[in-house]
C-alpha cells in the first residue's frame, strides 16, 4: 500500500538512489524528494552528469586510471619520473596521493585488492600488466602502496613474490601514527606499528 | 592541482552529487567512483530514472501531492472519506501517514512551513488554495499535521486562525511518548507533551 501511493517515477528514482552505496532507503526517498520539489534544474544536470560519466571516461591504456584522452596526463607528463612507480588499488588512491604532493612519479591502479571471501583474485585484477610493466625495466623502485587492510597488506605480499626476482626495489607506504592524531585514542596495531617503524632524529 | 587530475566529467558528477542534501565532497566522490567501477547500467538506469521524474510526475490540482495523474488516486478514490481533510507540509508526510493507516480522508500538501528565517511566509505556501477548499464546504474536520517543530507549529497556529471562523472542527496530530520510546531518554519538551495530554484508561 505505501509503495502505491508513490507514482512510479518518484518510486523508480528512490528505488535507483538505494542501489548506490551508503545511502539507505529513507536517504533514497529525502534524495528524490529534494529533487522533485527543487525549482532549479539539478535532477536533469546530475542526469546529465551521470550520461556523460561513462561516455567520456575511460581506464588509461598504460596505468588504468581513469581519465578523458588515453593515455592519461599522468603517463603522458615527460615531467614526472619514469624511474619511480606507485601501485594502488583504486583511481581515488591516486588522487589521495596526488592531494599529498609527495609523489611525482607514475601509478598502475590494480582495481580492488586481493579477496578470497569475496571472490577476487589475482586474476580479476591488473597484475599481470603490473609485471609487464615491470619487466619493461624503466621502473628503479615499486611503491606498494594498497591500503593498511587485511585485504590490501595480502596484495601487498602476492605482488611482492611476483616482483621479488625484478631488478627493482619495492617499498611500502610508512605506517604510524597520523599527523594531528591523539596517542591515547590510536587503536593498538597502529600504535605498534609506529613503535616499530620508529625512526631516529 | 587534486582537481586537474580528475577527467572533467568525473568532476563534474562529483560536483553534482555534493549539490544534493547530506551529500559532502567525500560522500560525491565515493558514490561517482562506485558508478565508475560497476559493470552494470547503475549511471544509466540512475541518469534515466533522473530524467523521467519530472517529466512524468505533476502536482495534483487539488490536494497538491505528487501524481502521475490529475488528480491524485487519492483525490478520485471515492471510497476515501470526503468530509475528512488532513494537511500537511510534504508529499512525504503523505506518505508517512498512508503508512500508519490510521487515516482515511484526503490531503492537502502545503509545500513547506512558514519559516521568517528562511523567508517562507503563507503566500509561498499552498495556504490560499486550502482555504478555497474548505470553503467548498465538503469537509467537517481538517487535521492541522505540520510537523511538531517551531515552523510546522507556527503554519498550524497562522491556518487555525485563518480557518476558525468556518463551520469545521480543527484537530492537530496527538503529542506524546513515541511507541517502542523510553521513558528515561525522552526529551523533557515531548515528556511535557505526554502528561498534559494523558489519556484515562
Amino acid at each position: 500500500m505505501s509503495r502505491n501511493i508513490l507514482p512510479r517515477p518518484v518510486q523508480r528514482l528512490i528505488d535507483e538512489f538505494a542501489r548506490l552505496p551508503g545511502i539507505g532507503p529513507k536517504s533514497a526517498s529525502r534524495l528524490t524528494f529534494y529533487l522533485l520539489r527543487g525549482t532549479d534544474n539539478l535532477a536533469l544536470d546530475l542526469a546529465n552528469a551521470l550520461q556523460e560519466l561513462k561516455e567520456n571516461t575511460r581506464f588509461c591504456s598504460v596505468c588504468f586510471n581513469i581519465t578523458e584522452e588515453d593515455p592519461c596526463l599522468i603517463c603522458s607528463d615527460e615531467a614526472r619520473d619514469a624511474s619511480l612507480l606507485c601501485v594502488v588499488e583504486e583511481p581515488l588512491d591516486v588522487v589521495a596521493i596526488e592531494r599529498s604532493r609527495a609523489f611525482n612519479g607514475r601509478y598502475h591502479v590494480l582495481h580492488g585488492a586481493i579477496s578470497p571471501v569475496e571472490g577476487i583474485g589475482p586474476e580479476d585484477l591488473k597484475i599481470g600488466e603490473l609485471v609487464q610493466r615491470v619487466q619493461q625495466g624503466t621502473f628503479k623502485e615499486i611503491i606498494l602502496a594498497t591500503n593498511p587492510t587485511l585485504e590490501g597488506e595480502s596484495t601487498a605480499l602476492y605482488l611482492q613474490r611476483r616482483l621479488m626476482n625484478m631488478p627493482v626495489k619495492l617499498t611500502r607506504l610508512a605506517r604510524g601514527l597520523p599527523v594531528g592524531g591523539d596517542l591515547e585514542y590510536t587503536d593498538e596495531i597502529t600504535l605498534g606499528r609506529a613503535v616499530e617503524g620508529r625512526q631516529e632524529l
